[in-house]
């Protein structure tokens, strides 16, 4: 028996730079998707890039703006294994930042929620996040609002 | 030539530690003491935890309130060797979540800030840090502000 | 002598992207494909995700309702290299709730299971489980029945 | 001016390692300690081995039933940083077995829970475990119940 | 209030110190000691190394033999947190041998056990060891003996 | 000038695949291909496996066996770079297991053999191994003999 | 429904392989390229190693020093994941020296910046570099001038 | 025979920790004590540091102008084991920042050196640094100049 | 606008494959290869290998000698990433027990080398190996003769 | 029952630490203590340093250099658990350098030991090491001369 070649089913990794590709070659903004998908552009970001899941609709919507192939609108309706870095410690200096908060003042975030609500935790899945330049003469700064349902730990 | 029992100097681990158990052993809280110290809860606890450096006044205010001994309060003013996690990936479910968001929103962060202010990154140092309570019918939210500068990459 | 281009052999790890992209692109369901194989929909998934071994009739069966070539279907047959996860610690948020709860839990599962058996280990071989939906006022909950032999320590 | 020795004040983990040797040492056990405390066996081991936090008429009863002194009753009452286990892969065969099960069966539970309830994550906070023994003729097997609120994410 | 040196309770690893110890200070044989307890010379050195678990019995003839505190002789009927080795690859010579056979051969005793028994595993619980000298005239050799039950995967 | 695509040259793990690839795709059985090379059935599978290197002879038969290209047959005569593993702490539960007896027994092996031998290692070099099934009413049982020449560390 | 087979876009990574594969080819050098774009060296091998990001300008020149095709002009003009070396440790004896500087002279900057300029970092976003030779009549020496400015910790 | 207790002899980390002690509790800074020495502040600090060797006249000042005891002043004679930072990828802010300069320039500083110099690297034994201030307007800038000898791989 | 596939260029690990399957498939040796370029075979091996650079006349040679496209002859004169090893602890048995042997004799090498030399290093760089066959009647031995010139630590 | 404090038995590291500091504060040599035992300097280094495994009369000898306690002097008689170097990568510039020679020629000296003596290893144990100065007038270089015995893989 002969070992046929096979083709490599198409992956919600593929799709992603399918999108990635195509945002970049048609010169689009994720704010202006977001517009079209009427979502926040923070959803809609992480969505495309392969954090999210979609419904038939907006799947069928992204597939028309970055010219998808059907298998690929399907792909985007299956929630994705999650987790967008390549390395545990990041190595790109934007989010290598936002790594250094954590580790800086992750002691300090928890003391504070713990001493306002008590042992739980905030949630990262009953979460929003909401990214915006605030001027400042100084040097414009960005604001980000990150809000989520606090869950507490009960006996039991 | 015999070897003499040596003391081991004070850290800064073990002024952080000293603070915390006074504390706990007093029933104070992180609110109260920023309010003694005229700065933000935020600041405040960092410090306490052993990622900011005091002046002189705010080192001998917390010495008074932890009944340090005054080798602790000159320790407060040495800009301590940051970083408040026992490992790369945080273990404890609250700061767990932060580097969930980090792992699963960081490409989304990155997109948005470049798409908005360009190539650079938003300042862990001109920072600052807001966690208030939201009230919730559905249940309380955590909200956190965080805002920092944005610095460009330059051409040189 | 000339190199002249191989043809890479069908893997298992091909076998399940074939059969994931199958399922996909078909739009079935984990549990429609147990009920024809007439066994648990937690044993086939984990067969279907590469971690168990079929008899002959079992891959026929899954070969017809995935269209997989007959390559695919001996090596549906064979002993798979189990782990079906891509990091030591999993990013993915679903799946880390699982490793919280052995880092939260593990020693307390350890001092009960000891507390009530003895010392030795409670079996992931001799090993079933089952998943189901509970219904709850508050929000649905998750419910997983988890059940392993238990085997001793001797001494000899 | 000389250093004087410092007495490194007590922590959590003190706390836990003089319950523990007091355990040992009295022969207690765990599910006779959680009928004094009118909670499940799970929740108090748990509590008992540094992961959970107690109200203070909780961390009274312990204090008695330990001996312990007045500054760990003070310290039962604060949040842990929480996480048993020393190394990211456990080392010990009875948690090493659940650890497998996270990996083995990893991306079947992911399956199932999404094809029951869509995009979200089974809480490990809103959370609860039942370990019993199940009588077997061909050996007794350990039953464990893991209940745990479905959280859906959201778009926004 | 003021914080009062507490005495650190002994572990498990303080009582194999403590036997390690005193067995080089007496010049005992693990062989001799396994003598006394009427078990093999495996058994007992890694129950005398922190790995398995005492009867009161057993524990009280350990206790003799190493001049044990009481505290000990409790210790050692308690199950302990296993694994006997301090880092992921070990960097011992003799160790890494047996590491390496694990590497190296560790594909063809997975192949050969399958060949032989189907989808398994051979447990290391249900499990013993017998290390013994193979007289040779061209050097003598180790000889180690494993006997593992092997545990069938079931479908369900 | 232009770049032209090259053809990726065979490597040792290209031969391992096409040999494990031919093996599932005929039904053969480890233990008859080492018969057709008078060897054991264990060092036969490790050299499948990629973990020994063949005579002109050995690869000439193998290559017939598994009707490998000529290129194929010359690779199989080059020492291979050893390890057969692709993680540090293997994820495969009938490995694991092996890992686990290293992680649990090794100081207890390195003591046993010390006690009989003196300072040195047992060979994994001058080595062999032979895996049977052991029949036994509760269960059959796998049974390893590992044989490896003691070599004393010698001072000098 | 059948798969077929998907073109891989085309990512920086690729982009980077294509410069310096026609660097390399066409035998040009990194400071001859800088002074077409009328840049530094320093910044220009570093956008060309997929580092930097260019405007449209620059990344028609690149294209037209490189022979890029059009996709690459535009995905030059995208900010890139940073992050240039494949291991947390480098392995390279050159870029390893560096690690090396940081690991030994780590503290000592970090003290003497903290000396001069109190709490804060040295930038590496506001940041430059300029390598030189420096005749030395005992071996030539290579000069590195570092500028980043320093961005003060802040209360708030 | 009775285990003793044992004076546990003092090493270079506890003289590096005496040494930062008395400099904190002393008031004294790290310029002034190079002045002493009549060397660079960077060689000084780092030799303070653990990272250098102090001749005996080196270690007799520094044992003055830190009261150490004379085990100390000879200890600071004994080349140390070097690396001053705790983790491979470091957590202080400042320290991290030349860790994330290796990591996005470190394939710039390698072709732009062997673009100069050939195949070789830079030393960073035969090796200085001077830390400066750079008055600017816009906020002063840290100078950093590090000189290492450029050693070429020989053909042999 | 369309993606179009792109053809991956050749790197040095291309070349490297190419250089080793050509030796493999020629059956040639290192060390007759070393002769024709009239250099020692461990430095020819190392540039063959992908660690060392060519001058053109070299890179001439090796590409008859091994059937070279012309991208690889000019890819063989640029220095390359070096670090030959897939992993940070090789699995490879040969090249383990070196790793061993810096792991065993690490802190002896440095003892003794500095207690010869003073501080410093021996370079890695201005380095050359000689490695032979030591005839012994009680099995041959492998001898290895490591040069590197002492580079000492300076003060400045 | 009340805990009592124990006292920590002497382990190996312990007296690693005693001779360390013994020949620091005696000002000795390791090649004259080599003397003394009429073995090389190596052997003797490598065994004060946790190594290797003294005779009754080395380990008296040694213990009267250094003026150990009667417990040291028999702790030098057991077989030490080996590995002297405290992290997988080492941080010292000195054993660096050799860790590096792994790295970079790990797969040369491979290829030349298998083609010289076919596939097997060079000992680590049967192994001795010699360490000289060569003087040069270019600056005097570290020869060391690494023997092993070869150890042939072999079938069975």
């Amino acid at each position: 028996m002969k070992s046929t070649a096979i083709t490599k089913p198409m992956t919600r990794e593929d799709v992603t730079d399918l999108i990635y590709s195509a945002k970049v070659q048609k010169g689009l903004k994720w704010s202006d998707i977001a517009v079209k998908l009427k979502l926040s552009k923070e959803w809609v970001t992480a969505c495309c890039l392969g954090q999210m899941t979609c419904t038939k609709q907006q799947a069928t919507i992204l597939g028309k703006i970055f010219d998808l192939p059907p298998e690929a609108v399907k792909i985007l309706q299956v929630v994705p294994y999650k987790g967008s870095l390549p390395t545990q410690v990041p190595t790109d200096p934007l989010i290598y930042r936002w790594y250094e908060i954590v580790s800086v003042y992750g002691t300090t975030i928890k003391e504070l929620i713990h001493e306002e609500f008590g042992d739980g935790i905030m949630s990262a899945i009953d979460f929003s996040m909401d990214i915006t330049r605030e001027p400042d003469p100084k040097g414009d700064r960005v604001n980000v609002v990150l809000s989520g349902k606090f869950l507490p730990y009960k006996t039991y």
